[in-house]
């Protein structure tokens, strides 16, 4: 039988899963694929951790080019993140024409071309299922399941953390802060939480995912990002008493030839599946031309789901070096070339809006006469008793153009009945 | 670039979603895999027969054994159903070495275990992802994605007549055979609605599911399978109101060493994420030792998704090909044997019962007395009030074994004060 020996870089949370899984599971692993994988090395900043191994502890090193210089060593598997040194030992194993595993989004939102370019031209692999949503096979399946089909749409639940919070907010009524500092007590949450909560998280891997879906590695900075740092409870209350949930989502659209990229929290029917996807979980709704709407759910994170993820594209792997098959599926084929990224003020959506207007005759007809001079239709008006003299109006928009938007709330923060900063949020029909 | 002539037999619904799709994204397709997808024979029953092929009608002839013995085509597509000609001709094919791809469940569910040893012993390929779930990507799923989980649970939606007719029911209040007869008026539902209603075409897909789960290539009838057909509206709404939504599930699971494989109606909790699947959806949820809960979403049948499927799997037998890499991953790979399969006599569920019982008094405590002797623990009662003398009574057991509830049902049978047959259904806490 095949023996695929594997260099770990990396033996975190994640890099311990798969050393458990792998061994764990190795006699259904052969049994199903007929190969054998084996742990060979595992390179880590600090020998003295303990990280539960057993005699495996005699597998580290902190040499990690060791790793990738070591020729009986068959595939790498990239866990450290970060684009520094990860980049660099993946480079280096690439060049070599040793295939590559890696669950790292943020080095492949920078760096992808580059090391697609190199597996190629190396006739080696590189697999990231890992790097997006986990354990959802959603890299395959954009990749190989829905190969013969164009994509129209994807709405991608990718970010957990920000997807708990929201699920408690609206389910128990707290305030994003107490959620926040909830999350991290019970692990859901980072100490540094912007990455997650600012929306960067979610906007790498929306990357990658658009860049598979529309065959050109975009640009991180053609992604438009907002977090869930500024939302607030009434928000959300008011957007379940209109039919809608709050979900950041990624957001991936093929506009009339164009695409929109975009990570924002938006708000979504309350029956629509995506809108059930609650707590930690991660989903990708996604609409291709031959297959319709279909959609991906699991956990995007954690040990035990990323190391699921990591393990299959071992296998993968195995089975190419097993085949004499590299590059059978390219890692990233550059395809077809569309226009180029809309910005924000070219898109169109609905829009919620909540002012905070002052309890005078009138006030209500001066801002439905600037919405309406900016084309500007309204959907719904809710306006809220109050106890003080500011009144919260919510209004619900058809259809219009995020820059009429633009100015249409120029205009009305002007007015001097209005208070506070309007709130608006975009409204996705799925 | 590689071109891979594809011998298509059968030319109906789906037939021509193939043709279609083939031709249309043929350019998308190229890009993205570097093969060319041609249609080069179509083999059919009558030629006079409009299928809206236009000039592709010269590619039609009636006689299919010659596409297997082309040795211009490279792959065989087998889309007319059945298992007598459609076994023949894929027996014939794979005994070339002809890679075939099918969407055939009934001779997969048959003799799949025969076929996928030609496959082997040729050193093939056969592919049949649209077999199962149409455009969901469940078979490239459990033999990828999740190769390296042990499957502990599988729930699948995976009849969408069934699942569209309990929608209506639930949701309109209609009943089963008003929106049958509208089902069938609509096309979502066959003029001889048996194989779905009935769940024979639910247990094949679950045979299939099973089989690749666990490494043994189970007989069809090893399932047992209950329809929707004398599911009652008020078991619906009674259903509804103690907070769960009737599906109709193929049931997998691990339990102790062996499996459970059943096809029936079930109470799924109306707040799980698989409740909320409508329509003529369909849905897999899968629970992996290593992954987790995950869900795969989307239409199960219908020509596009079908369609998406079938082109998935024409790409992979093409790459393949190109790489000469043929058994890449097995068909079907015998892995692991389990004791057997449970009787149903042997699980252990909660149930639903439904009793028709004279309004007396004890009546209801002589029913508790037989359920308490058989072992059996009331979770929660119903009576309903009602003008005749039978009340509706609802019971919600806690978990029971299933031969303790035969034993019940049997005793409360047999009380006088029991009118009708009584109403049993199983429920799962998703």
């Amino acid at each position: 039988m095949k023996i695929i020996n594997i260099g770990l870089i990396g033996c975190g949370n994640v890099g311990a899963g798969v050393v458990k899984w792998v061994q764990k599971n190795s006699n259904l692993i052969e049994a199903r694929c007929n190969i054998k994988l084996r742990i060979a090395k595992i390179a880590v900043k600090n020998l003295n951790k303990d990280r539960g191994l057993g005699r495996d502890s005699a597998l580290l090193t902190t040499d990690a080019e060791s790793l990738v210089n070591d020729s009986d060593i068959d595939v790498i598997i990239e866990l450290i993140g970060g684009t520094d040194d990860a980049g660099s030992l993946v480079v280096s194993a690439l060049k070599q024409g040793k295939p590559v595993v890696t669950a790292n989004k943020s080095l492949l939102a920078f760096h992808g071309d580059e090391l697609f370019k190199l597996a190629k031209d190396n006739d080696t692999d590189i697999y990231f299922e890992a790097s997006v949503a986990g354990g959802i096979s959603i890299i395959k399946y954009l990749k190989e399941g829905l190969a013969g089909n164009h994509i129209n749409l994807i709405y991608g639940i990718l970010n957990g953390t920000c997807n708990y919070i929201l699920t408690r907010m609206a389910q128990n009524g707290e305030d994003f802060n107490d959620v926040l500092k909830d999350a991290q007590r019970l692990g859901f949450a980072e100490a540094d939480p912007g990455l997650d909560i600012d929306g960067h998280d979610a906007a790498h891997k929306t990357c990658i995912l658009a860049s598979l879906a529309y065959g050109e590695w975009f640009d991180i900075d053609s992604i438009h990002v907002e977090g869930i740092r500024n939302l607030e409870l009434q928000d959300i209350h008011n957007s379940a008493e209109a039919g809608y949930t709050v979900k950041l989502l990624g957001i991936i659209k093929l506009d009339s030839g164009r695409i929109q990229m975009r990570v924002h929290p938006a708000l979504v029917p309350s029956t629509s599946l995506i809108a059930r996807v609650d707590n930690e979980f991660n989903a990708v709704w996604v609409h291709g031309d031959v297959v319709g709407d279909t959609m991906l759910y699991g956990r995007g994170a954690g040990q035990n789901p990323t190391t699921s993820a990591v393990i299959a594209d071992i296998i993968d792997v195995a089975l190419n070096i097993k085949c004499n098959s590299a590059n059978r599926v390219a890692a990233f084929q550059p395809h077809q070339s569309y226009d180029n990224v809309l910005t924000m003020a070219e898109i169109s959506s609905r829009y919620y809006l909540r002012l905070s207007l002052e309890d005078k005759p009138n006030v209500l007809a001066k801002i439905a006469c600037i919405l309406g001079d900016t084309n500007i239709s309204i959907a719904s008006v809710v306006q809220k008793e109050s106890d003080s003299n500011r009144l919260p109006v919510i209004l619900i928009t058809h259809t219009a153009k995020e820059s009429d938007i633009n100015t249409a709330i120029k205009k009305i923060k002007e007015l001097p009945v209005v208070h506070d900063k309007p709130v608006i949020l975009r409204i996705e029909d799925i």
